[in-house]
């Protein structure tokens, strides 16, 4: 239970070696490193709610996390002194106090994620963690036609890892730019998405690129709601959670 | 000895867990790794002369390495071959047939380092491997005033972690760039390069940032040639070599 003063933090992390944010028994995570940090600090090992449960492998730029302390912190204090005790792969950026019934994940109106791919023959060994090497020709004008067949809400359930009650979800924008060095970034903005949709998504966008599926078959895979119809999941290491969003902010 | 024929090789690295380019008793470098790779292919342990004999934790864009093998390959063929051997870490970019008197340090014309600097109060924990966190606040109008001292030919033993035969160096420009992320890039051109020089070009550049060196002492710093007197040298994991230039390239 939260009790006394709450706290939302917004954190990046390097995923690399981290089994995702939830905490598992198999091996480090985020949360745990978190919790471990709070306790050392604090001497408190409170709850922690985030906004999304980022994959094994997957990185973060804005993940955001509450949590409830029975002792009270100024903000940037908090923020500083955990600063100083976290591993050098997690970092707070920004830290505020918020009301007790605010909840990182089921608050969130928007989420962003960006995915990143190389698509040169050979991969600067300085992305090698955070891009995903895909060394085939794009045709770049095909996965912007595919754009339109992915926006707005559908049930995305074909490009989900996992059954859920609800597979509806509204993409509002997907943005696929161009960045020097042969990258490239897919930036998806939803209300919600389902286990691995992102990376499904990722991972077809770039099969209508190298032309494995056509963009007006997407209609169908949607219909579907059958996995095996969309491209491969991408792979962890190219996907970071950007920024989440909240109403009136 | 040289034989045969002979390759020039462009490589990029990511120097986190090297002891540098150099062969020693005390850790891995750059250049046993490649030379595993040649001996694991070509069952050949060719002499690896380098641009740059970069240090411990110094990152590579384009380093540009020669060797001679007996065995004679197609270039890109050896170069996609080695890059299935080596290491993630390391990865040939470029590989081309050269005249077996080509020396890649004895014929560069020109060498560009980049030193990246992250200077917000927090570090982005992707960057915290390629760039020195330095949380002050920078006066980029005083490091831009600096430039011209630097710029030129002048005995840079002042800037050196070593005493040197011939100190006399030419710095052709020194760019400064404001990156997103409140990040700098210094760029810095020379002829040649003293042993630490580029680190403590940055760091002494910093220095005048934050008001530790005036910029209009600086003559006097070169003048008085003595590593005492310049900033301290910036860490390793902030300095790439970035590129190395020559005739008729």
């Amino acid at each position: 239970m939260r009790s006394s003063q709450s706290y939302k933090a917004i954190l990046s992390y390097d995923g690399t070696h981290y089994f995702g944010w939830q905490k598992t028994r198999t091996g480090p995570s985020i949360q745990e490193a978190l919790q471990e940090a709070l306790a050392q600090l604090c001497q408190e090992t409170p709850l922690l709610d985030a906004a999304s449960r980022t994959d094994r492998g997957v990185h973060a730029k804005g993940q955001v996390v509450a949590f409830s302390l029975a002792k009270r912190w100024e903000p940037p204090r908090l923020q500083r002194a955990l600063n100083a005790v976290l591993p050098h792969t997690i970092r707070i950026h920004q830290m505020e106090e918020i009301k007790e019934s605010f909840h990182p994940s089921l608050d969130a109106r928007q989420k962003e994620y960006r995915y990143f791919v190389c698509l040169g023959a050979v991969q600067d060994p300085l992305y090698r963690l955070y891009s995903w090497h895909y060394p085939r020709k794009i045709d770049l004008a095909k996965m912007h036609q595919a754009i339109p067949y992915l926006q707005g809400t559908h049930d995305f359930s074909a490009f989900a890892n996992r059954r859920e009650k609800n597979p509806l979800c509204t993409l509002f924008t997907i943005e696929i730019t161009s960045l020097e060095n042969q990258r490239l970034q897919i930036s998806l903005h939803g209300n919600r998405f389902l286990y691995k949709m992102a990376r499904t998504l990722a991972g077809t966008l770039l099969y209508v690129g190298v032309g494995k599926i056509a963009s007006d078959d997407l209609p169908s895979i949607l219909h579907s709601k059958s996995r095996t119809k969309a491209g491969m999941s991408a792979p962890a290491h190219g996907l970071f959670l950007h920024r989440v969003y909240y109403s009136g902010v």
